[in-house]
């Protein structure tokens, strides 16, 4: 068994590795969740939310959580008994977001493309214009597949097709990362987790909501099924934290927040920009691609317009077990993580790349680090490279 | 505005001061939710929880969230609409609590006392023969009174006169510092957050379910409004974990259940039992309480039977302005909490002695600190002492 001493480098799709300024906060000596000096954080924490979300009017929710609890958070307050929900689906997390939406009672039907792909603009236009959908959801990367929604295009189709039709985007795999204009594209909710592009540690639920849906949720004909994920409850204690003020309504999980905090600082404010940002995961993501096809692997997605820049699925080659090769690389220092997709599982395995392994890659090393441990295993698997 | 720099006592009824070893399992690098490492730190946390919650074949959730997220999960899992709920109110925590049943389609009836005081045992009987209660919940300590239940006398009385009825104890202001004997007093569902005596930083639901209840909630007539706090969805994920095998829901916070674990493991261990533990909570509340007294402050409980020993909430005697006081004390390095109970919020405040400040109290003076603080604050203030 490992133990922290013997840190072995985690790239998966999440939890990343973190900064060390990131993980300092974390140790933050006991603080009371209405000390000023955390009221300041929180406070700056939400505002810089907006900026990292491109949506100088949304408003932030950061809650005790995980990505998870921001799909009962978006179905809870916005879908009402009955209610029609269509899922675009590229992978099992579009199932579970499903299934979260049907235990509140939304009515769901789904946009499906094969393994590896994505639905077409028209197969998604084909199902918008057949009934009146309440809410639209999309996963930005589907974290079982490694495929990426064009999610600026489906936001400008439903604007077209059905503009009262609301927009909810599963970005827990591509926040911070992937480029989302959220006010630009007229996204309604964009939702996250702290343990992925946003560099921090697991425990968080992140979502930033536009004033149109904010409305939706308050002006609900029935109350939501939520009592924790209410966004009734929590709309005033981020506008108070915001204002700088104490409040209260569940213990914010302080030593996240202020971890939080540090990471967004670092995204908005290291090496000049969000973009350049992004320019770095599409490079990082392309490097890693390349050098694995280069060996002779194949993706996972079908094609490069349609792969993550913030995870690499990749199939095993002929001959190489999974866990053999995943062993094999976690001796030489690195975790990866097998398949998801429960039909799929045992085919592929995946690579996360975000945030410090890839923004401070120069001086990490982390991504050269990962590949030579996953070529030097494919060889020892009797992969010819 | 302070800074982690200068850090102050944090002696408020939770957050509470933390270990250090609790405090730098905080800052574990990233490491997997289903890295070896973590997942035998997962299990023996929850093999540890039943320790501490004396519940042998009880069932315990560490979810991320917050002691509120407890009461959803409770109330969603364990109510359907129309059951009838009966509340045993002992402060605002009851008022909120069965606000959340509530919210999932409970009926709720509420037994209430004076502000400082708990329903008589004559009462609670006189509400559970009036009609059938499928579940019946308690606030152990009610943070906003400090009023201590006597959850034992109320199991008790629950057994002889509605055997039927599950109860739910609401243990945020009290696990790991009051006396529960779950099982043996057939407690259905003993709920904490992490950040009180359990002395972790807050962002986790954690509870343990008796087998009973878990029958109830896996054979619900409708299924439950809540995916995220699901006992069905996460009971297989407590298992696979206890059974040391990687499994995944939603992803776990792994810094906070590593220095859950931490902690556990020191209330189990340190200086012999856990009985010794409360003794030590005993006697510091009364060493705050007597002292406090003894300057000529009223506190707010109506009599030592009926108060907390994880906080002590006392009036502030004439003359001491609220914020003034805080003031003076925050400025002598130490953070007390003022009232919460919204109808005499300005007229008492509240100091929290659980965990570290008490258990360590020899080594690390954390009374002797905070009552000194208090005594000159309110000499300060004009109060003669
Ligand atoms: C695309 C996507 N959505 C949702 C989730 C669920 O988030 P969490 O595991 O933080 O609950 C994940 C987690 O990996 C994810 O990748
Ligand atoms: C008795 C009691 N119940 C419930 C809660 C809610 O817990 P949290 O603030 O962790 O959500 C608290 C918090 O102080 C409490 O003291």
């Amino acid at each position: 068994m490992t133990t922290p001493t013997q840190h072995r480098l985690c790239m998966i799709p999440g939890p990343v590795e973190f900064d060390a300024d990131v993980l300092n906060a974390m140790a933050t000596p006991a603080t009371s969740h209405v000390d000023p000096f955390f009221i300041e954080k929180f406070g700056s924490a939400i505002e810089l939310l907006r900026k990292v979300f491109f949506a100088p009017t949304g408003q932030p929710f950061v809650v005790a959580g995980s990505g998870t609890l921001t799909w009962d958070a978006t179905a809870a307050n916005l879908v009402e008994n009955g209610d029609n929900v269509l899922v675009i689906n590229t992978g099992i997390f579009g199932d579970w977001f499903a299934e979260c939406i049907g235990v509140y009672g939304g009515v769901v039907d789904a946009v499906r493309a094969p393994f590896g792909s994505r639905p077409s603009l028209a197969q998604i236009e084909a199902a918008l214009t057949s009934k009146h959908y309440k809410l639209v959801t999309v996963t930005h990367v589907d974290t079982s597949s490694g495929v990426l929604n064009n999610i600026e295009d489906i936001c400008v189709l439903v604007k077209r097709v059905s503009p009262n039709t609301l927009i909810a985007l599963d970005g827990v795999c591509s926040v911070g990362a992937e480029v989302i204009k959220q006010e630009e594209w007229g996204i309604d909710v964009v939702m996250t987790g702290s343990q992925k592009a946003l560099g921090v540690p697991p425990g968080l639920a992140v979502m930033v909501v536009s004033k149109r849906a904010v409305e939706v949720a308050l002006n609900r004909k029935s109350p939501p099924t939520t009592y924790f994920a209410s966004f009734k409850k929590w709309l005033p204690i981020m506008q108070k934290y915001e204002a700088r003020q104490a409040s209260y309504f569940a213990t914010p999980p302080v030593q996240l927040i202020l971890a939080l905090q540090v990471s967004l600082e670092q995204l908005v404010a290291a090496q000049g920009s969000l973009e350049h940002r992004f320019a770095q995961h599409r490079a990082a993501s392309a490097k890693v691609k390349d050098t694995l096809e280069s060996w002779g692997l194949q993706l996972v997605p079908v094609n490069r317009a349609c792969a993550a820049n913030t995870l690499t699925a990749v199939y095993y080659p002929a001959g190489v077990a999974p866990a053999e090769f995943l062993g094999k690389v976690g001796l030489k220092g690195v975790v990866l993580a097998g398949g998801l997709h429960p039909e799929h599982a045992t085919k592929y395995f995946r690579i996360g790349h975000m945030n410090v392994s890839v923004v401070n890659d120069s001086l990490l090393n982390h991504l050269e680090t990962t590949l030579d441990a996953i070529k030097a295993a494919l060889q020892e698997c009797g992969h010819k490279i």
